[in-house]
């Protein structure tokens, strides 16, 4: 099987939404692309750091999902990162009420030995000088290496998130992060700029108006499935981005055409993820749903207009 | 030739965008409407006012792309209506600067006699009394009614909007018209809440982000298609719908299958008329160019995923 190594956050989350709020849950980048990636006949492997009050069972559930914890560093004297936010009645923005860094600040990611000729590395929203640490500790070039970062790291820390990206095939980005960091109001000419810096590959994400995938000239637009409820949009970045991952890693297709089909699936899990509160929903999804929500996006898509 | 019946304004605007300000040109949901109908093999006709200022040279132009025009009242001694805005940097919101109804304040809309048999009939945004004149002048029932309306008439007249609203087979609103309308902040239950007041098909506008199609439990979308320069936005919803109903029109298919269709001519000629001011680029398309586009359109979002 290809190996995927997922560099993220594991966190505890309190999440406030129009619909109700939630004690401390399991939240964190790694977590939800950890999730989504494990629906893969694939060896994914996650590198993060908890604290001593990270419950067994979570470490648990995660390996009985697949996923290998040896790069998961437990720092038994510390605390697990916290984050805590509150929805504003659209869905589309939030408040950060609380960020406890706790682990993570010190965080040095290591990748396991079984993991250092992985075919996929995604690492997702840290600090860059984190990111690129792990880009460091594979040896050998991965096949592609995919980027997930944020705004606060453009305010921040711009000259080391340049040279991350300067090192990856694939930037996912949101469209006011596209902006923000070209200068550039058009999507297509953001994605284009983007590309000169490194990435041949740049994904867009829009929320609920779904992704755009950018590669030479061309271009690929998957929709977020329409929604009855929105439930709780945590983790639906994320849980995308290991669809994403988890798929291209399964099927070592690195091609344009496959993307395409990796940014599907990205989206199809994502549609799953907002459902409940946190990783809830994720928990407990089949096989037979994912393939009656792919139907969903063909029907969603498809058309067939004859070409002269 | 299959007919369709056009009512709608016929203006003078003045526009201002980031790329420049126009002097008064031509303008008006009918032309917009009737400018993308005209690319398909129709009969379409024009029912609308303008005053004694309004150039001949216009008139000739729109016979000249095949429209009729004896339903376009001339009041010689009135003045045609007037609207001026401003775009701002992000393209997707306008200040209103003036309007001046001028002939429109006293609009009684006259179908042409040859035209009492359209198969399809696409109500402009107007206020709702005067498009309820419109299907009451109609004997025989239409095809296919499509109404296009806005916020306005329902803060203003929303009993009458519901009047015409009940008559309808096709809606088109944008996204916060929709939940304006219905108090429901998700599109797919907007939608069907639509649905009950009498539409049996709904489509919501997203500007950028494209539109969505719904029919009893089915939803279909179409991108907008990514472009480098969206050079003014005026008139692009009214081109949809004429690209929506002319297509219609053509092929005489009222069916979901076919209203899937429809909607992707309709984004693609709405992604001509953003790229010069008002009408320009509307003016010198190609049957070539437009095709090349529903290309683009294509490769945009077919995938292949084989489904089990």
């Amino acid at each position: 099987m290809s190996k995927l190594v997922i560099v993220g956050t594991v966190a505890f989350d309190t999440i406030a939404t129009p619909f109700g709020k939630t004690d401390k849950i399991l939240g964190g980048a790694a977590i939800f692309i950890g999730l989504a990636a494990s629906q893969f006949d694939i060896d994914g492997a996650i590198v993060s750091v908890v604290g001593g009050d990270f419950p067994k069972e979570y470490i648990k559930m995660l390996q009985n999902k697949g996923l290998d914890v040896t790069g998961l560093d437990i720092v038994e004297s510390g605390k697990t990162f916290f984050w805590s936010g509150k929805y504003h009645n659209d869905m589309n923005t939030r408040d950060t009420l609380v960020t406890e860094l706790n682990v993570l600040a010190d965080f040095k990611p290591k990748v396991p030995e079984f993991y250092k000729d992985a075919e996929v590395v995604m690492l997702g929203n840290l600090h860059p000088m984190v990111q690129l640490s792990v880009i460091e500790q594979i040896p050998v070039r991965p096949k592609l290496v995919v980027l997930d970062t944020m705004n606060f790291w453009m305010d921040n820390a711009l000259k080391e998130l340049l040279q991350v990206i300067a090192k990856v095939d694939v930037i996912t980005i949101n469209d006011e992060e596209a902006r923000q960091l070209t200068g550039e109001y058009s999507l297509v000419v953001a994605a284009k700029k983007i590309m000169t810096m490194g990435p041949k590959y740049v994904v867009i994400k829009k929320g609920e108006h779904g992704a755009l995938l950018f590669y030479d000239d061309e271009v690929f637009y998957a929709p977020a499935l329409p929604l009855e409820v929105v439930f709780d949009p945590t983790g639906a970045g994320d849980t995308f981005a290991g669809g994403f991952t988890g798929y291209i890693t399964k099927t070592k297709d690195y091609s344009y055409e496959n993307l395409k089909k990796a940014i599907i699936y990205g989206s199809t899990l994502a549609s799953f993820c907002v459902e409940k509160f946190g990783t809830e929903r994720m928990l407990e999804i089949t096989e037979k749903e994912i393939h009656q929500r792919l139907r969903q996006f063909k029907s969603l898509t498809q058309f067939d207009i004859e070409l002269i």
